[in-house]
């Protein structure tokens, strides 16, 4: 018999439904040591649909009291998918009680949160996890493959936006709100290609930020109401890596025309990756070391067995969808908590990533270098 | 309470997994009025790891025979995903037996088994699907609507190639012999191109069609032998469509460097589509009508709330992966138990591809046009 | 000094700027021992503005009567790009004559006719070409290249499609008679990928084909009038090579959304490559050889001095465009003459190319397979 | 009889070529009052086959001496194609004389050259254009035409990189020597996407900088020696315009894989575009104001006679080469001397775009933000 872990969460909107999805398909795909059992789905008081959904997705209780999941002693792993403004609190109460962490990002609104988390999460000795989930795309374990193994050579820039566009039509929401949200495309959408170029080139050192707000206020949908914005639309910066590489950033919530893309290159002195979230099936190669007349970015499909994740997934050819990064996650996340060894990303990669966001709007604010 | 669905399932290899996984998640993603429960897993005798296979996938009970599960009273419905030769004595006794039945592409290895088997749960009224699941990719069914509308104008070309290449370096595998597969990549990939021809475009009336084998034997895992091929590697075909419409195909097994490339255009009057299997979440549509200057095929990202079934799973910008299809169909397949209603598509689509599979082998043999 | 080639050109539309401006600009780029000279312009009667033309595009001399270029003993070479029926008395007519001929495709519009043509111009021993100038296109020499080295293995298979889409909205043209112009998009379009694949695979030798009128009359500009339409719309086939390889063909004029999409992909048992006019600075490239994990199609830039005619003109990354294939047709035509050896493609590439035209015709009207 | 313009050409390199082949060029295309006379070109004095060269190209003249040209006063126009350092002294003499002038890019090496220069055209009245090309792409003439009927609404940010990876394997070349190059990236590449910056969305008000030399010291071709490189392999900065959109720009000479990506995306509110001249026949178009079912990037194929320039050239669909945007600026500068009024881009847009690149290097040599 397979040790149990009960697992909490709370939040039950689009992350609630993204990690009940992983939390129900991990077993089909991936052999573990432990079993996760879908104990309790904590969400907010006005939730009169609560126990539906929670049957939907396959939980056996729910509450509206994230206490109470925290205090459960049955409960052994939470999963925090609130807005940013509520992860600290409930992250430091969960670790206090010996709860293992899986938290979605950005894992604060502020450095000095992230790294109260963090704290919490170590002197508890709990299994703690940020939900950086773009880590996992196997395209993009391709890349980190193929820089770890020297194929790209030294790597000289990294390129990286992310740019949706739904603000420009969207009524007032929880993210235009600085309190609630900390930022909003340096957060929101920052946080993920922070995270990647952390993952993929490696620390940043300095830093110099743009921001704006184009969209000053928002209508109040089902009022004539309108209410400030007080999050970025738009974030541009530049930065430099502690191993020389240069990198190029932008991210924004207001780019007519995209809905979703994340889009990365790799650049180094042999060779080359580009990434893109909206085909995320694909990575981009080029590779230098061949005969000059037949080079070319190669789309390469990262559905064979070769590429990490996949082999648990289906034949070659057959493609993976957004979701499946939760998937990955949560393996991995579990797979921690059976070995009791802290998998990646973790709260040191929230904390890490928080701090070039505050060094980001301290930059904007400033309007000079900032040093990380 | 819901009314409970018992399922039975004969197959456990890929397809298995596939039509597992849907059934686990298609609650998370659709409400339906009943709830289906996964009750036996059939796999083949040799099955060794049966058990285990069973509980990671999520099944109650576990059988290497298949007529317990099509004699077990409980069972109300029947998924068959064994070799072609397999599915007409499955599928017959369990329509005697009042199952429902989701049945693997191509439906029988013959018109007339496909006959028979159609005959079969039309007398016993059963719910019955063949698992042509592309028609469920939410671009394929914008394509739909893009023509039903009339948005295309008349249609007047269908091209369609299903490529893929892991014959080339494969070992013998059952699908080389003709007597379980039927035929090679004409039933294979041919089915699911012609299903989509004319789920898009209509019946046909005539075709003219090649086929070759280029790998003549295969070797045999494990020993030093080899094994002769009997399935054909390639096919190509022409069509009329009974609206007058041209068709063009190809199906491949040996297309090296494609690894599941099914791609088919349709050509109307007043605009095209395009679509390509291996970025199933993307559609190219022109529209004539619109200002010359600014014409261009789009690349759609078929992941708006307006797609279909699209609604049910995330929001904008957020791809699916190719097993959703499988729960797009047992969400149609448990509608129509439900609503008592027979879902598309069914045994009769099974049956129309057949005879065009058919009248190609045909019009191979006899070096000719035939009429369908 | 150079030896002087006195060139005349009959015909000055669209093809008689294509060839004027290629005979102008051929010197720039190439090392000739001949010096072609632009003596005689020659259109048709009704030509007002001949003289404006002739100036404009550089020619010495105009003319409206086609026989006193032809007569004239001044002129070495003629290139006759006239609707396809007045081919062959031109050409017959400059052969006698002693002058060298590059024709526009196809060479006539039967294969009596070519072949009247090809045995004119090795009676009087001139050079001669077809103007298959999609040959010259560097990505295309480097997918002949790729072939020839066996890159690809042993090829397996051809697909191709020539498909615009101008007759959807278009007044009625000569194009749409058949005494002019043969046969429709089967000569126009269908010319050109019979040569490709002619040049790239083989020889074929059995065809089966279908085509279609969808719009059986045109409107006549500037009048209420409407023409019957006699020329094909739409031509499809299938054909075997002589090396056993599988083709299958598609041609044209009436597919919305298409502008010039000549497309090809030959697949072999090692590799595969696809190529595409509208970009045709590019060749996608598979080869099978690679570590299985980065493999994927390459899109190469075939813009290096190692693509075959780029290094004339300009360096790595700066793209051609479409009529550059004509100055690269006219440097072999002129290194032909000046080396006294006939270049490729030439009259017997006319006749080949028309065989399989005509074959196809006859297959489409006899509804079967036809031997080449 | 038109008026004759006799040229004189200060170059005979790359840019030499590529101008040559313009003047040759431009009376087949366009209808032109004035009639260029390609007269002199002048080589420097190591050119032993300037002679053959200028015969090649189809000069009458040709000389070493650049002052030749510029004091004979049967020359009306020369173009100066020279290396950056040169340009002030040859600009300033022509102009003295009278000269018509269109000069390359950069149009000097720092902004008070390009000021003196700007001053002694306007004193002498001359006709002065500076060579940025690239606005004269078809496909880009298409965005800035939307642009300003304001399709895409409100312009919010602009995002280019200019991305070469030639040094990555060069020797040492002049371009690397700060002293005759000014700067490396930055004024080469950079030049162009800063120039289409304020073509496109208009003046720049404020940027911040980087940059950095990757590649220290080149080897001097069939030399066993190294020589410094002075100049910066890669720029990348951040930028704000008056109309308050933000820019994100990058230039680099080291980006492993890319041959001549030179591409930008304009996002306004209602719509927006990308453009990459490796495929410069096309324009990705975005417009909101559609069913959102429909939505996405159009591929036009910029190749219609509605699109500017290219009435003159072909018919739909058949795609032009990198080196036609030269006959579209000589289209422009000759009919600027017909029309004795100045041509876009021209000198000013010279200093403009020196403007910036100045306050870039400011930028990265203090570290901040500098306006402009």
């Amino acid at each position: 018999m397979k040790r149990k872990i009960n697992v909490g969460m709370l939040g039950t909107k689009f992350m609630g439904k993204a990690h009940s999805h992983a939390l129900k398909d991990v077993s089909i795909f991936f052999d573990l040591d432990v079993e996760p059992v879908m104990k309790t789905l904590c969400g907010s008081g006005d939730h009169s649909d609560l126990g539906d959904l929670a049957e939907k997705y396959g939980w056996e209780k729910w509450t509206s009291d994230w206490r109470e999941v925290i205090n459960d002693p049955e409960i052994d792993a939470v999963a925090i998918l609130t807005p940013g403004h509520l992860h600290k609190e409930m992250a430091i109460a969960a670790a206090e009680r010996g709860k293992h962490i899986i938290c979605e990002k950005p894992l604060g609104n502020s450095l000095a949160e992230t790294k109260e988390m963090l704290e919490a999460v170590q002197i508890n000795k709990v299994i703690h996890m940020t939900n950086f989930n773009y880590r996992k795309v196997p395209a993009v374990t391709l890349a980190k493959k193929l820089v770890d193994e020297g194929r790209l050579g030294e790597i000289i820039h990294f390129k990286a936006v992310y740019q949706q566009d739904w603000v420009v039509d969207s009524d007032w929401v929880w993210r235009f709100d600085k309190k609630q949200a900390g930022s909003g495309s340096m957060s929101d959408k920052g946080s993920h290609i922070i995270d990647l170029a952390r993952f993929l080139v490696g620390e940043m050192t300095e830093i110099v930020a743009d921001s704006k707000i184009f969209f000053g206020s928002k209508p109040v949908a089902g009022t004539l109401e309108r209410k400030p914005v007080t999050t970025d639309d738009t974030c541009t910066f530049l930065t430099r890596f502690a191993n020389g590489a240069m990198g190029l950033f932008m991210t924004s919530r207001v780019s007519t025309g995209h809905k979703n893309f994340l889009s990365f290159e790799i650049t180094g002195t042999k060779g080359s990756v580009i990434f893109n979230l909206e085909r995320l099936n694909e990575l981009a190669v080029f590779l230098k070391d061949e005969e000059r007349s037949v080079q070319g970015f190669r789309t390469v499909l990262a559905t064979e067995p070769s590429h990490e994740y996949v082999r648990n997934m289906w034949p070659t050819g057959h493609t993976i969808g957004w979701e499946h990064t939760f998937i990955f996650q949560y393996y991995e996340f579990l797979k921690g908590i059976s070995e009791n060894k802290n998998p990646s990303p973790n709260f040191l990669d929230g904390v890490k990533a928080q701090e070039i966001i505050d060094a980001a709007l301290k930059s904007v604010e400033e309007k000079r270098w900032i040093k990380i």
